[in-house]
């Protein structure tokens, strides 16, 4: 397949556009996404215009938010008009975001008066909840209707609706009373109560952070969920699909500072490469600042060191033990964090865990440590090393929980804390205990 | 809501077992599962019995593998042949998958003949294939029906099927010719023919890597997708709940090999110490293994060491900033491999972008470093301790990026091989570097 893509883009670079557009008809759309995001910039503005205009919205909906600024950069003013009307609410306020305030102000302007008002509801909320990215077009059916009814709604709604498979229940207030499922109305005689239908709704609130609400709609399996104001009145709905999104951007998004980078949020290979190191240099320079904590404390210990350089052999090894063992620990509770098995205020249940499996590992490996070094080397430096492995790897196991959860109840995001923070953290402190065991020892 | 749960817990401690039964009535699903989670394994089972058999089979269905297991083992024998009767095929193999294989083959003996073969049809794929976690309970719509044939098929067979939203639309061998959805079947007159609605259908096949499936089931935003044989027959469908847990999985999984841990599969708080204590011992062992490299590095050089000790105080630095280097990369190649972005036969221009990035984060990082040491101590260690930096991430990115693509070329997960793994290796060789050059530039 990807083999195939390619031959298509040697389509473009010989400029042959019309066997490019009759070789594009043949793909789906996935096929066409994935042949897209391998391009540069000028070669897919090119490539997407050949797209029929159905096709093109279906495909701009499943590219990368970074991907479809530039495509939009690369129309023309009234191809952007049109193409700008015929997005789904949400996904226009979501391109908005990435427009200059004043294009964004002109798009808004030139909607007609139903798609703007439908788009004024979303941009109601403040980026990062779930108001901001869930779908003001759904269908509502009142409970006191039959199936019958309600059927009629959902044939006559359901094309602009983003979802008719779950629908809301509200009674005349518009207050959201449960959902109903289009499987039950199909599959029940048109005379039904929809109240005998209603399920109990799990719904949002608009003001909630958009992760959190994703996950909780993968985890309970819902297809669509309906999203309330404060009085419990609907305004909208998002579906599984939206959530899907916003739970890979969140991946994306703790993947890259894990590993101490900020996201890129466009497909690697098409990423200029000047724009790959900015998201690392940053978070490298503050690192290395931090490692500069590690050359004082060894500078302090100097003395020590000058009088037993065979102390020097084995520092890589302990902070590289203790970097380990704090990441193992920091990933686990980040990851339950992010998964809303590990709650803030368990913070003290987290600790006692991780001490009691920091001395453990922390033994298993100072015994190994003790025996080796003291056969190879002698028994005083092994015991030093045994002793410092036990201290390292219960310090950083109870460092490497805590931190993801002070960082969230800061306010920050756990994965900042996680991995290479904690190293540079565990470094430090893990060498002065190292130093410390090693004077008390060895009697320097 | 979590305050609430825990007061829920302690009334199976105070054994007030009615109260909780009424307390749980009041509870959604989803609440259900959060709150069993956080229970032992004791109090888990005294809870779950007290649920209505259908919110009983509902829950089970939402909570992680082992704790499936754990709950099935505290069952009366006769409580889990009804409960693995009312299970779904599909959860009913990855059930057997946890239990030991003469319980499995007793199970599946007990099941209606209708439900035992359903079960083999899943139980014929390799486990890891889609085909092992598709559903065989499918609805098919033969292409020269009419929308009312096939909405009185729906009707009808609506209540087994795994989803009806997406119907797999089959000729007369039962070959795949496309998908209709619900929502078009829905809003058609009856006498409409299925043909004109059909569309091109995006299928996996049964053998397909599972995750791969998965991803692309979400990437594309497909609400279910068909699963054929070779012949391109219909054999099961995989709806975009299942690929969700199948993703969750493999993201378990990735955050935890990267950071050097085995994946718990099962919610932190209620997992034993030994067993997280377990699921970290062997890599920390293997990894610090890996760094007892570095020890010997290290020795090999002590003579140089003791004619300038200095050198010492820059090891952590150096090998940390090496390290951070290298998990960049490592993770953004990662995680371009989980999404598709990147494909293995890409790995040269992924190390041509590598050795780029590395020499220019290298580059920015040796001129700092130069200019702080030379000031702070002297100009010929400064000039060490910057070309070695400019050296270090040049090869920490690089290796950084090829790690992944060649571990998924060997078959091996790509993020086994990204974050600690690494840190080994450029820890190891960034000093072999540190020292030449420091032996050049020092004439030592």
């Amino acid at each position: 397949m990807t083999e195939q893509l390619d031959d298509l883009a040697d389509l473009i670079r010989n400029e042959r556009l019309r066997d490019l557009r009759v070789a594009l008809d043949e793909l789906n759309t996935g096929d066409i996404v994935d042949f897209l995001e391998r391009l540069g910039v000028k070669d897919r503005a090119v490539a997407f215009r050949l797209l029929p205009k159905d096709t093109a919205v279906e495909v701009f909906d499943m590219l990368d938010q970074s991907l479809q600024h530039e495509i939009i950069e690369g129309l023309k003013d009234s191809d952007v008009a049109h193409f700008f009307e015929s997005l789904d609410p949400d996904d226009r306020v979501r391109l908005m975001d990435e427009m200059p305030a004043s294009v964004a102000r002109k798009m808004l302007r030139h909607l007609d008066p139903r798609e703007r008002s439908l788009t004024n509801i979303v941009l109601g909320y403040p980026s990062g909840t779930i108001g901001r990215e869930m779908s003001p077009e759904f269908v509502a059916i009142p409970e006191h209707w039959s199936v019958e009814q309600a059927m009629e709604k959902v044939r006559r709604a359901g094309v602009d609706a983003e979802t008719i498979y779950t629908l809301p229940v509200v009674d005349r207030q518009r207050l959201l009373k449960g959902v109903v499922s289009l499987r039950d109305l199909v599959s029940s005689e048109g005379h039904t109560a929809i109240s005998e239908l209603m399920m109990e709704a799990d719904s949002v609130d608009a003001d909630h952070d958009a992760e959190d609400a994703a996950r909780m709609c993968a985890d309970r399996k819902h297809l669509a969920m309906p999203v309330t104001d404060k009085e419990h009145r609907v305004v909208g709905i998002f579906t599984v699909d939206d959530a899907l999104d916003i739970i890979e951007r969140a991946e994306n998004e703790d993947a890259a500072r894990h590993g101490g980078a900020e996201p890129l949020n466009r497909p690697y290979l098409s990423t200029p490469v000047l724009t790959i190191m900015r998201s690392r240099i940053v978070w490298l320079m503050v690192l290395a600042l931090g490692a500069t904590l590690t050359v004082q404390v060894l500078d302090s210990f100097e003395a020590t060191l000058e009088e037993a350089v065979v102390l020097a052999l084995f520092v890589p090894l302990l902070i590289g033990t203790g970097g380990n063992t704090g990441n193992q620990a920091a990933t686990t509770v980040t990851r339950a964090l992010a998964l809303g098995d590990v709650q803030t205020r368990d913070v003290f249940k987290v600790l006692w865990r991780e001490v009691r499996v920091g001395i453990t590992l922390g033994s298993a490996l100072g015994v190994l440590g003790l025996l080796l070094v003291g056969w190879r080397w002698d028994w005083p430096t092994g015991a030093v090393i045994g002793l410092t492995l036990v201290a390292i790897c219960t310090l950083a196991a109870s460092a490497g929980g805590m931190m993801p959860i002070l960082g969230k109840k800061l306010g920050a995001d756990p994965a900042v804390f996680a991995n290479p923070f904690i190293s540079t953290f565990v470094d430090a402190t893990g060498l002065i205990v190292y130093f410390m065991i090693a004077r008390a020892v060895l009697g320097l």
